[in-house]
């Protein structure tokens, strides 16, 4: 009667899910101050005044018609322009609005992306650490996602194990720098490997191998350098989001930079294009359209992340944990103190502490704390950190 | 090296959209006021100030987490409620939050309910003339689009040809009212056969057989009742939009209806939640969530519609045009001069009159002319028609 997979799809309760609504019924019982709860990627601190005061006097002062009309698919043509003249004064590209397409957020952005580039057979890769959703995405637009082994170390690339998964049918790579859930950034040395053996790949098989750079936390880095990856990799499609930078992430507004260089611009652009047709991404949203123009290039408060990145990652380690030092994004994924952290995260819930499984980033042993939460939870979660540390001394 | 499909379907050009840009050349060439462009469906009614007044009020007054936040996915669970009670009062429903899935316009209402519904081999059946991204979003969800041939006396549904179209196959009917682009309203007698038709249909075929009510159009009506088909019919979704009642088609904002009667609430809603997963619909544009819930109810100003209808219809019968008179929607579909619909466009072209061929609704032989646009343009515009009428009576 109905399509069976989307029923699956629809009605399958994440993980997160039902940690956060273990959380919601916990607060009922003993009350909000008593849960401590890591499990959302929510950003938490407040959008910036800027963009209330830019959203209010566009629908103050311009012609409604203007602000709420539909724009051409691929966005207003007057804000691409600006947007790509504000990516090229940060990172020196050369981009014009043609090479930008406006979508809502960086979920359909990657989505357009898989689906453009997508044939019967193909093969996307990504790396573990990972956001759950590239399989539903991937396997949405009828290609198979490979996961490359974490390199728990430093959370950067397992090269070694990548080299050995590329085939004739990879498609594309898809990257998530800063990282949910490890915070890490790939370095430039990374990103220039990465570069290398793509080149090296593309050549072998004789088609171009793309990177799907899905980069909502570019802005959340800590004092370290964001390599922009069309710098270094011409097949490279960028999908970013508002969502976290601009703590925007229930509007939905976001776009894919398709640079010149690519292999066939023409022909990438105009299958994005159908993507998002297809999808029903008719326009962006056409209000948040305007405000991100007249934001372009402002910066994101990310001092409290930065703070509570800290508060976190030392409080853990003084525990006992084991934790790569955060670089960015706003999320700690330190390794659980049992092997099998759906066991581990069980046992964190009988101190109210919320934490999400490692396994459902393809990470086993390991557990992710999303620190987008007030400060002052956080420094009162640390004692009960150091009890459920305790439990595993004895 | 990318998808061939997508890449067709993101840079074929739409007849209306060739007609539109013809539009701009000639109006840099002769001068906007000289150019008559009947073809978008654009709503030339300025959103409403209690739209912009409780836009600013919500940006100005409430938490920036809880008006820019992720919602779950099927809509703020408030927003849901109101918005379900408002329906309630309209149409003596009975719905509650739960019955409703807010979309991102009426283009994802659809989309989603497709590909919820759409099993392989299955087979969804329109009604000529029809919107053309139809086909496009229904063969997106690997399903058939059917179209049953018009009924030009009244445009309301040729059954003897409808019931022919009928199979086991059969998943769902698509219906919209009031019609873009015939202008015409379902009336209550045909709506009552039309389920009447499908009951028996669901029987002998042991499955259901769905109506998707696409109704963005619902408010533009010219005092003539829209019946409120779940009230007629058990097995319906309702796909609604605000883009044309409160002129906000860039914002995208709408939602779908399933009514607890539906074969299967469970089964269905859970599939929609799915099909908007892998749509990446994560959520409607929470902004507007929280507008439509401030304005719901408040009525769409149709004055404009309804006066410009008249004075097309009247200039276009007394030039000699057969029409059948408008009731609703902003759409004019008379008869072409000349069989071919394609030629009798290119003809009126040389007038600076731009319409659209009725092929391109899959009903050649008749134009598509959009009234939502300056009153005065109308008027300006009817010595032309007369001319052009002229040229086929030598």
């Amino acid at each position: 009667m109905v399509s069976e997979k989307m029923y699956r799809l629809g009605t399958k309760k994440s993980t997160i899910r039902t940690i956060f609504e273990f959380g919601r019924k916990r607060a009922a019982e003993v009350g909000e101050e008593n849960i401590f709860d890591f499990s959302l990627g929510n950003p938490n601190v407040p959008t910036p005044d800027f963009v209330r005061d830019a959203a209010i006097e566009i629908l103050t002062n311009e012609e409604p018609s203007a602000v709420h009309g539909y724009t051409v698919a691929p966005g207003n043509p007057q804000v691409r322009e600006i947007l790509a003249k504000s990516i090229n004064e940060r990172f020196g590209t050369n981009f014009s609005g043609k090479n930008l397409f406006i979508t809502a957020g960086a979920a359909a952005a990657i989505t357009i992306s898989f689906k453009a580039l997508a044939e019967p057979g193909d093969e996307f890769i990504t790396f573990a650490p990972y956001f759950p959703e590239y399989k539903c995405f991937v396997e949405s637009v009828g290609a198979e996602l490979k996961v490359v082994p974490a390199q728990p170390e430093d959370w950067q690339i397992n090269f070694d194990a990548f080299e050995k998964m590329l085939t004739a049918n990879t498609k594309a790579v898809i990257i998530n720098s800063p990282n949910n859930p490890s915070g890490a950034i790939y370095s430039e040395a990374t990103i220039k490997k990465l570069a290398e053996i793509l080149a090296a790949k593309s050549k072998e098989f004789s088609h171009p191998i793309f990177i799907i750079s899905d980069e909502p936390y570019r802005e959340i880095a800590y004092d370290i350098d964001v390599p922009y990856v069309p710098n270094f990799y011409a097949n490279t499609l960028v999908c970013y989001s508002y969502s976290k930078s601009f703590s925007l992430p229930g509007e939905r507004i976001g776009y894919i930079v398709v640079p010149d260089e690519v292999a066939d611009f023409g022909k990438i652009y105009g299958a994005v294009a159908g993507a998002a047709r297809v999808l029903t991404h008719v326009n962006a949203p056409s209000l948040w359209q305007l405000v991100i123009a007249k934001c372009a290039g402002k910066p994101s408060d990310i001092s409290i992340y930065r703070k509570n990145a800290k508060i976190l990652y030392d409080g853990l380690t003084d525990a006992g944990f084991e934790c790569v030092k955060p670089q960015g994004a706003f999320y700690l994924f330190p390794k659980a103190l049992e092997p099998d952290d759906y066991k581990f995260c069980e046992r964190a819930k009988k101190f109210d502490l919320l934490l999400v499984p490692g396994a459902d980033f393809g990470c086993p042993g390991y557990f992710r704390a999303a620190y987008c939460i007030k400060t002052e939870t956080i420094e009162r979660s640390l004692p009960l950190f150091k009890k459920l540390a305790a439990e595993y001394k004895n």
